[in-house]
């Protein structure tokens, strides 16, 4: 299969690399094809403005989704940006892995999200059964795909958990699990998180590797988050949740379909 | 008092733009001193790496946190940086407004975050009653200080509020509300949110800058969101909230001290 590993750390010879190194080449060696967005190394321009279009007039209002739209239906859209469209229209699988700053990606992981994910493709794409509506939430143009984060946090599982001071390590990577993968289409896996990142062992590490490993080895086979689709039938037309759908849920969790 | 406002816009001629001038203007006529950060004015540069340090050698192992702490407490950070935290420092309160591009705020602004937000200072500050521990969650060094998110967003109150197809916007901002402010010792009041934003008409216009008028004119008197601190006894030595003192909330809301 075609995975393509969108790397966001500005230092190879972090944990962070070594662990992309280790991955890159056990995924290579189970047979898969493996394609790489290393944003430092691409000196990846982070910032969405006017000099992403071709067509855009120094001192001309910039509406950017509107110019988004028109750069990737027309061309007009810059070359490095028509790059990672390609690599991920290539990819049956997206690898995000970025050291967790801020409780968020890095800023130029984000512009990756921002820059790369145009209008009329990974938004505004109108649903053809429903007027005035537009594909989101497991029906976009990336439906097929798979998603996974990986993230390094020098928190404790403790401190990140479900009654952690820090917040649910989970529900801070919902609005990219959600909001961005999901959002688009893609669907994610539970994100794979490194704890503790900031004194690592030689044990340790040994130990990370073994974790990741199992996490790349279910890439294709692991259950992705089980989060309801916007035109599933469990929203109504103004997409809030029907009334009892959400059991006994609360917060983010009520985007998630019951066991079954 | 002295206000902060950080704009995160590409576009001054644009309704955030406007907003901004309306809202500067009104602040100003309340007696209150209003510095700017306009990020895309200014270029900011977004992306956290080696050339934020005076002294990182090209190809040296770059450890950000590490240089940021060096870079803050030895003065060998960029001035760029130093200039935002002196402003920072002088505000009595912060207001960062930005649309919301994929659940979150757009590179340019999460680069100020990562960037800014310096290790010594917002960051790994020992606290001085518990060894080991660092100042987080309401007790670090910009505690004091008053924060105000406002954002534009595309979709409705319904598709974004506690059973939206979205989720809840107010739940995708407590990476930012709780992650960052909350975190650094700033109490941000709730976020104030422009909905439906892509199409308003001069009367809706109107009507969003009376609802903008009634936050800012509240600004030192409305009350922050009621977070609880890190060390005011909720939670145990591991960072988890002690037994019981949840009530029936789950999910981030378990950051909230109970109604009294």
């Amino acid at each position: 299969m075609n995975v393509l590993w969108v790397f966001a750390h500005p230092e190879p010879r972090s944990l962070n690399g070594s662990l992309r190194d280790f991955a890159v080449a056990r995924l290579e060696a189970a047979g898969h094809e493996v394609r790489q967005s290393d944003l430092y190394a691409m000196r990846w321009k982070a910032v969405a403005d006017g000099d992403d279009f071709s067509d855009h007039v120094e001192g001309e209002r910039l509406v950017y989704a509107t110019a988004s739209f028109k750069g990737f239906t027309s061309g007009t859209q810059t070359p490095d940006i028509s790059a990672e469209q390609d690599k991920l229209k290539w990819a049956d699988a997206i690898i995000i892995q970025f050291p967790l700053w801020w409780f968020s990606v890095p800023a130029i992981l984000k512009g990756w999200f921002d820059r790369v994910l145009a209008a009329g493709w990974a938004y505004r794409v109108p649903d053809p059964t429903k007027a005035g509506r537009t594909l989101r939430y497991g029906d976009g143009s990336l439906k097929g795909k798979r998603g996974l984060l990986i993230t390094s946090v020098g928190g404790s599982a403790t401190s990140l958990g479900p009654r952690g001071a820090g917040g649910d390590i989970h529900d801070h990577l919902f609005p990219v699990n959600y909001g961005v993968l999901w959002f688009t289409g893609v669907a994610p896996l539970p994100a794979h998180v490194i704890y503790n990142a900031n004194r690592v062992s030689p044990e340790g590490y040994r130990e990370i590797e073994r974790g990741l490993a199992l996490r790349l080895d279910g890439l294709f086979t692991d259950a992705p988050i089980p989060y309801r689709t916007q035109n599933g039938g469990d929203y109504d037309d103004d997409l809030a949740l029907k009334p009892g759908l959400e059991g006994d849920s609360r917060g983010f969790a009520m985007r998630l379909r019951p066991e079954t």
